[in-house]
């Protein structure tokens, strides 16, 4: 493993010439971080653009034979006025220029949206002092779209040999033919992630606007804490109950690499942010959490299917997975009683199959009785490395849920005894992330 | 609906003398109580015989030809101790002379093991000085061995129409060609049961040596309390996990015909037992129960089997349930992770299909690693057809379980909503189940 640092910098980190020096003061505080991989600029203020979104546009555009002029100088004008605000050389008007003389309606809509990354990078590696590094050069595709993991760790391991610091912009790199292709899912994540497995990175810095990946949804509990040190393991809990956190593709190259993956904030770089990696050892600082974090999606319906002795006709369970299979109806849950089964789906994804479903399970399940829908269940997951080996966290979680009137209407505890999931009513659905918040963590 | 009261007395009630006089104080303590049905003598100390296997071995002697006249004369002497310190007339040696004379290798068994009720039915109705209903004249099967309801319910409702108080032996019937056929399951607690839908009795008082149906295990929780009054749901979910109740087929005619089923004990007759019912009404002096029972069974095994995002993959459930079908391995609870399924099966119908059915999950499923088992899982069901309108149920349950160390393995709640299942450590089994007793009983 070497020293090197990778910090991959997203949108709002390179938005106007301000964020640009909060990233110079990051970089040359700690010599390490000397590969910086960079998205296109985003938003300065919530009406504003996003580069990409401008370019994508500008490509409808030319796509209908509509000219885009007007479009690409504001995306120039971007560009050029960091530049200007930076006092650096870069001629941003003669690369517009050139690239504006090549644009058709047949122009490739991969090479014109990354062009946002290129531009950023162009600007960000002369105002560090940094070598240029176009993806283009080396993050490379198969033809089947996969990334070419070998020949791109080769290529990115060449260029740090030379010793001086990279700049590589994100989001893109080339198929065998040369031409530009864009990353489906995860954007410049993967750019960085790729960077820092190439080099083996001591650190994967994932510089953003929040202070790490936070506990609990900030538009439900005011100011929620960031996650100091969370898994993979727990991360995908959350991300599948709702939080908003990396794609988990996107950092596949760091995980595999068992490289620590850190969410750090440019606005706040004294922050230590959250750290994300495979494994922990136990930390005395943190022996008294509980749990990691709280997510939770709303609008479940509950499928209750009766049939009496299930644990002797577990056929009946079966074709009901069959019929649900069939329409792609995915199942969250499966709870049993002795003379019932309950089967747990996202109701959007049920409600367009209900009639169907309802039909098949008349026609293939010998069911005693009608089946019941109950709609409007919301599932919380409490997620937590350490919950299997604290007895007391199932306690804490229902006792604080019971003195506040929750109603519980399911439990589950997750196989991998990393998450404790609780079904409440849609209405309670706020409160009992609150709640359970303020519990844990207070 | 009539006034009549169906009393069955079990075994231990008609062990001796003695419990004979208990019996008669408690049906002249109520006019009402004027239909009995008895089972054959039981043991009177714990070393004793219970009638009915005496009979059973008789019927052994037989068919292998040895004499039985030691065996039979023991029978006999028990009934005729009885007559005598009762002071009662009844022929009891001119019947079993009849019988014996009958007896050869190919004498019905049914017939044989039916005396013991038989006889207890003849002393009682003297004794009583009711009349003596055979239950071969009144309780009549099909040829296919079903319960003849039509006819039984005329037979029994046409006796009792007479006025007079009636006695009817339990546990057997007979055929449309006459022979007589004993019940295979529940014995005389069906018998009784029939008679009390026949006359729509206004409460079915099935007498035996306990005061009701205990909450807890007695050899588990010392001095456990009766439940005062439980659905048959609920008496469903105790007996599936282990607690010792009523056969369900059983009481099926008068849960069907909605009599109330009173579980009492002949030697204390001033408690008022257990009342069985379909639903009760709620009852202020018991608001503030949480749980009606707790019962458990030990040696569970968890299969947990690992596919990368399992609700994307349910056939991967699909086939390994099929495959536990197709060992006629019972599957009691499904437990759902985000890359795993767990299912839990009793250990010992497991372990006995293990190998054959890890080698078909290879086969079938496309699992992603292996498949992890472990074994020494307890499971214990707390209970309570209010658990699903207290929210504070499962808060006290997991504080109670949590403050005594007892780490929770698993969790569900019911799809049906009475009943929440901890799965413990095989371990920690008789503590959880004294600590919940003492949480939610004291």
């Amino acid at each position: 493993m070497s020293m090197s640092k990778v910090c991959k910098f997203g949108g709002s980190s390179l938005a106007d010439a301000n964020q640009y020096r909060k990233i110079k003061a990051i970089i040359e505080s700690d010599p390490n971080r000397n590969i910086v991989v960079v998205s296109a600029a985003g938003k300065r203020f919530s009406d504003d653009h996003k580069i990409t979104d401008l370019l994508y546009l500008c490509h409808a555009h030319l796509t209908y034979g509509v000219p885009c002029s007007d479009i690409l100088n504001t995306v120039r004008d971007r560009y050029c006025q960091i530049r200007d605000e930076l006092g650096l050389q870069c001629d941003i008007e003669g690369e517009f220029a050139k690239l504006e003389a090549r644009l058709n309606k047949n122009f490739s809509v991969d090479e014109l949206v990354s062009r946002g990354e290129y531009f950023s990078g162009l600007l960000m590696a002369e105002y560090l002092g940094f070598a240029f590094l176009d993806a283009a050069k080396c993050v490379f595709f198969t033809m089947d779209g996969q990334v070419d993991l070998e020949r791109t760790y080769a290529a990115i391991r060449g260029a740090s040999a030379l010793g001086r610091g990279l700049v590589i912009p994100g989001f893109y790199g080339s198929l065998p033919n040369g031409k530009v292709k864009v990353m489906s899912r995860g954007g410049s994540d993967i750019s960085g992630a790729l960077a820092a497995a190439a080099v083996g990175a001591s650190v994967y810095e994932n510089w953003t606007d929040v202070s790490g990946i936070l506990m609990a949804d900030p538009r439900i509990v005011k100011n929620p804490n960031a996650i100091p040190r969370v898994t993979y393991q727990e991360l995908r809990e959350l991300a599948f109950m709702g939080a908003s956190v990396l794609h988990e593709e996107s950092i596949q190259p760091v995980k595999d690499a068992n490289i620590p993956l850190n969410i750090r904030n440019t606005n706040a770089p004294q922050d230590p942010g959250t750290m994300i990696l495979s494994h922990f050892e136990e930390n005395a600082e943190e022996s008294d959490r509980f749990i990691t974090g709280i997510a939770g999606r709303r609008d479940f319906s509950v499928i209750t299917i009766h049939k009496r002795n299930i644990a002797a006709h577990v056929d009946v369970l079966r074709r009901a997975l069959k019929i649900f299979d069939t329409y792609k109806v995915s199942i969250e849950q499966i709870s049993m009683g002795l003379d019932s089964f309950s089967l747990i789906c996202a109701s959007a994804s049920f409600a367009e199959f209900q009639f169907d479903i309802l039909s098949d399970l008349n026609r293939d399940c010998k069911m005693d009785g009608d089946v019941d829908i109950t709609e409007g269940l919301s599932l919380i997951a409490s997620v937590g490395r350490k919950m299997s080996s604290r007895p007391g966290t199932s306690a804490k979680l229902f006792t604080a849920l019971g003195d506040n009137h929750i109603n519980i209407r399911t439990i589950f505890q997750s196989s991998d005894e990393i998450s404790i999931l609780v079904g409440v009513e849609n209405k309670d659905f706020e409160e009992a992330i609150r709640v359970l918040y303020q519990e844990f963590v207070g």
